[in-house]
């Protein structure tokens, strides 16, 4: 699903440092996104986050450079804001009134936000043990939320069940190109604020992997405009141990092949035991020299704690990619003239505990019809 | 503590327009900050906030043009990040190695992280019922955490009791001009994202008030620069039922008077009794034709879901700005011609209910000083 954009003409209408005067936000870049009209832009407020540099890190660790991409700094607190923002201004463009989406938890809390501002009923679709207060979230903005029995895939199994019954547009990742467009704007701005240059390394936590997908489609655009040379960097995929199908993919040399049994990992945005695209982030690793890992709990706790002590609130998911650095370090793969970037891509508060609000629990579409009365 | 600095010279080097160039956090006005030496500067990627434009609210309350300017996005999830990058700098260009702070909540989770960043010692001091969710914050940026069996002005004796003994230096509200200076960025940026204009009303949040006072000193700045002209806008100070002595000192028509008894308010950053600048607050309100208004606990409930219903999540305080313009408009103190900015000054997330981490509860210095063995 991917979109196709006259870039000869983007180069030609949009001289790289005119974008110097643009807006602090990701439509900075609305020329290398899909909308028609920016006047029908959703916005929240998102992207054009900081990239911070970890000059302490970079002593202890003895490692050239170091940043960390503060996703936890968009509104609704993840990296899921880009592909919100994105997806509903081109939903809205289209007419569209009622999204759904199946999610880990942070996409269901950015749909719900940003379907609000646009006056669109959404309907969210969560893993049973889904962090209590990314669920408040979902409640707070006004969006219809679900408990599912079963994961994320089971969630999207529903809505495509129910999508035509319903009239649901159907946003869960990949599902629509808006989501991965936004996205793409995550590697626009590393570019940018880095100069147009590129890093050495991207560690970037992993789980339906759009992100990835998403910078490498930016890079590909970028070189073809003439904005940035050179190679890519090479991408690491962070995943968490009991779910780590790339991990197991890349090992067995072949195909990608999609985890049968989940056993037993933490209720966050890398428990994705069949993402939708593993195919071209297997492709991706490959073709930019990268490589994928999994982390433990322990390592993870050990990245959060590592993190703070720099001044950085992490999540679990950002916290891996500390993890995966250190590992990645003591094997000498990352070597001390490497400059590495960070993705921390959701706020460290929405995992603390925090009582679940009661919301109905399902099995499938046949059972939230029924208990719905739809 | 007014910090002055040589306006003719910084409007000679610096156009306005040049602004647009710079880099998208709150050190974009570095000549209006009082460092030495940018190369100093302890930044993790605060101010430069998004203020969003509530299309939505605007028709739904038939309002001319309403913005939320969204503080929580900020590292640390609140405007206090912007005192502190300001006041860590400086303190670190003197070679300071100890920091200190009395807070409700936010203010103490700042300091934490940027003395980290910067590899000093901090101790922060709080309220026994401050949220348990800010509490885990402080320690998971490694600060010295005590909470006070008092409100924040307990807090802040114990700290002048103690700083010479134990080397602290003393980052509490009016303390040091850092933290003043820093929050004077909001006012700065607000004026630049509209164009060099200002809006009609600003309704702020009012505890210790120095968001105010920032703002004020920035446009009085800028009226000097040349930058902006016209009117200042009408500060609208919103308190707490309870804890309101600004709306008090200002109905009785004389000098501020601090509140000798706080009546159960709630643990936010609201509850200041004895704000130590309460009469630069209450000037300013008189100055700009503003008002001060005392909002309820279910206002503030009321708040938090209509702006969950635009897509944005508020804190208690910034809920609270909400109520106060409804209440305002209510009464035609704000009428339909109206440009109004509502400040969102830390983030939803920071007071869910969360079981509050085991840290020291201590009376004063003294008590202190002997559960540590200092």
């Amino acid at each position: 699903m991917r979109v196709e954009y006259d870039l000869e003409r983007v180069a030609a209408l949009l001289p790289r440092d005119e974008l110097r005067y643009r807006e602090s936000t990701m439509w900075r870049y609305a020329e290398l996104l899909p909308v028609a009209d920016p006047r029908h832009i959703l916005s929240l407020g998102e992207g054009w986050t900081p990239l911070v540099r970890l000059y302490g890190a970079e002593r202890m660790m003895k490692l050239r450079k170091l940043w960390v991409k503060r996703e936890e700094q968009n509104p609704t607190g993840s990296f899921k804001a880009r592909g919100f923002s994105c997806a509903l201004t081109i939903a809205r463009e289209a007419g569209i009134r009622k999204v759904a989406v199946n999610s880990n938890g942070n996409a269901g809390s950015a749909l719900a936000a940003y379907a609000a501002h646009a006056g669109m009923e959404a309907y969210v679709f969560l893993p049973q043990d889904c962090p209590g207060l990314i669920v408040r979230e979902c409640l707070d903005y006004g969006a219809h939320t679900c408990l599912i029995d079963g994961l994320i895939h089971n969630a999207g199994q529903l809505i495509a069940e129910g999508k035509e019954e319903q009239g649901w547009h159907h946003v869960g990742t990949l599902r629509e190109h808006g989501r991965a467009e936004g996205k793409k704007t995550m590697g626009l701005e590393l570019a940018e604020q880095l100069g147009w240059r590129l890093p050495d390394v991207i560690i970037y936590p992993t789980g339906g992997g759009s992100g990835i997908i998403g910078m490498w489609n930016a890079f590909t655009q970028l070189r073809e405009l003439g904005w940035i040379e050179g190679e890519l960097p090479r991408f690491v995929c962070v995943q968490e141990e009991g779910c780590d199908p790339l991990v197991r993919s890349l090992a067995s040399g072949g195909q990608f092949r999609p985890l049968q049994e989940e056993a037993g990992s933490s209720p966050t945005g890398l428990r994705v035991p069949h993402p939708p695209d593993g195919e071209a982030l297997l492709a991706i690793i490959r073709e930019t020299s990268g490589t994928a890992v999994a982390v433990s709990r322990e390592e993870i706790r050990e990245g959060q704690r590592a993190l703070g002590r720099q001044g950085i609130s992490s999540s679990p998911e950002g916290a891996a990619t500390w993890a995966a650095m250190t590992r990645l370090m003591d094997e000498g793969w990352i070597g001390r003239q490497d400059e590495v970037v960070l993705f921390n891509t959701s706020h460290a508060m929405k995992y603390v505990e925090h009582p679940a609000p009661r919301v109905p629990v399902v099995k499938d579409y046949a059972d939230w019809r029924r208990l719905m009365r739809k």
